[in-house]
């Protein structure tokens, strides 16, 4: 059953479930895909169930740039820190946190936008942007097809900015690659935290109580990576993910690049 | 159809559909609740589906917590600008933006944690928590669960983590009501941007000409307000709801704040 593997337990179960439930437990990165292009009508459903999650206030202060140029994807892959299988997807969306709508709306009304220069509402941008491109991941997996985000397109937001001739006050926040997985591929579902790790009742859990948790998640995942030909548990790889600016690969200079677009963040 | 009312449009349609698409589709902001509990089978299904999400290189960087007590939903509720439907809810989900765990898995370690300093670090714990809420949200819909996004837990930041007893480098984020809808509540399936203004092919498309659809959809959205008790239409209420520090509902000072729970946001 999926919810063993989702949380390497064979003792986990689900007391309610469904087919839609079955499906968001199985998903899994997909970086290998087969050559059957993403159709149009696919690419529709897709971004009308993106549109159909909330936003706040309404403002739906996102766009997605549909990318199926093999030269484009390829630039953007080498942007991207040289991630091949961005290239390989039939299809690269790239979700853009957009407040450009609003701004023109404002000059042309001759109207204050001041409100936008706020870090609240760049949070707000990306959460916006966040919520569509996962019921994306869903709409897109119900029919078939397998996707990856791809945060490194932060790596060089100007730079990126540039290749998708975006707006001022739009930026890419993450990309998606999209296809049909290749079966050949050896694409586990990953092992996630025990659940009394991140659920919290009424108030947050004593850390002493669930970090003790942490010690069986890092075993579990260890034997996960082991299978999959990688190596180390989780906590070994959070702290070096995070040591420092150096591990961030480049993203250290958000919040420059971020200003630079539009995003003062302040 | 569904995907009609989405875009208030006639000619709307979907060339390829299911069960799971139709679902997202449907998806409505629910503020009127039936007294009926949600059980902890679905609690703990919504939160597996929520963790089955993707998360940047696995961090997991967010928490949840559940509130049931009727007192601390009313002291919630009271935190977020007085929405009495927090109260109501017999659920209302807190999700957490969490480095808590990373810090802490470093400081035992006696390792570096310098990158969670960084916005970049801030966004990914925003956008984590963003793709495993709305996970929560289809997963809960799909039991017949209604839910709304509750933005206003970013007010007053600082109270809301005392409420919760969240450690330092963790933030609520967002606000999700849970509960079965309340049939005789007046809630409609809101029509959102036609697709072709938020969906690029390549490139941005050119505004000139995408601008000229918001004008239509200005129109449409007028006419669902009326029908919902609610006036205008779409471009003054996004002019409005940004237009300067005053309308943010103190969420201005969210940079200060989120440096005081410990992401200075660099």
């Amino acid at each position: 059953m999926t919810v063993h593997e989702r949380y390497a337990d064979p003792a986990a179960r689900l007391g309610v479930a469904n087919d839609t439930i079955a499906l968001q437990l199985a998903h899994r990165s997909v970086r290998r895909f087969t050559d059957r292009p993403v159709s149009d009508d696919e690419l529709y459903a897709i971004v009308a169930a993106a549109q159909s999650a909330a936003t706040s206030s309404n403002l739906q202060a996102w766009s997605v740039v549909a990318v199926r140029d093999r030269a484009r994807k390829a630039r953007l892959a080498e942007l991207a820190g040289g991630q091949a299988f961005i290239d390989q997807a039939p299809l690269f969306l790239v979700w853009v946190a957009d407040l450009s709508r609003a701004r023109r709306l404002a000059a042309r009304a001759g109207a204050r936008l001041d409100g936008a220069d706020y870090l609240e509402s760049t949070i707000l941008g990306f959460v916006d942007t966040a919520l569509a491109a996962q019921n994306a991941v869903v709409a897109a997996e119900s029919l078939g097809l397998g996707t990856v985000f791809v945060g490194a397109i932060r790596n060089r937001p100007r730079e990126v900015a540039a290749e998708l001739g975006l707006p001022d006050h739009a930026v890419a926040t993450f990309g998606l690659a999209v296809g049909t997985p290749d079966p050949t591929e050896d694409a586990g579902i990953k092992p996630r935290l025990p659940q009394d790790v991140v659920l919290h009742h009424e108030q947050y859990s004593d850390p002493a109580e669930t970090d003790r948790l942490i010690e069986g998640y890092d075993a579990a995942l260890e034997a996960y990576n082991t299978r999959h030909g990688l190596t180390g548990g989780w906590s070994d790889r959070v702290v070096g993910r995070l040591a420092g600016p150096e591990s961030l690969s480049g993203r250290d200079k958000l919040r420059d690049e971020l200003a630079h677009l539009g995003w003062p963040s302040r």
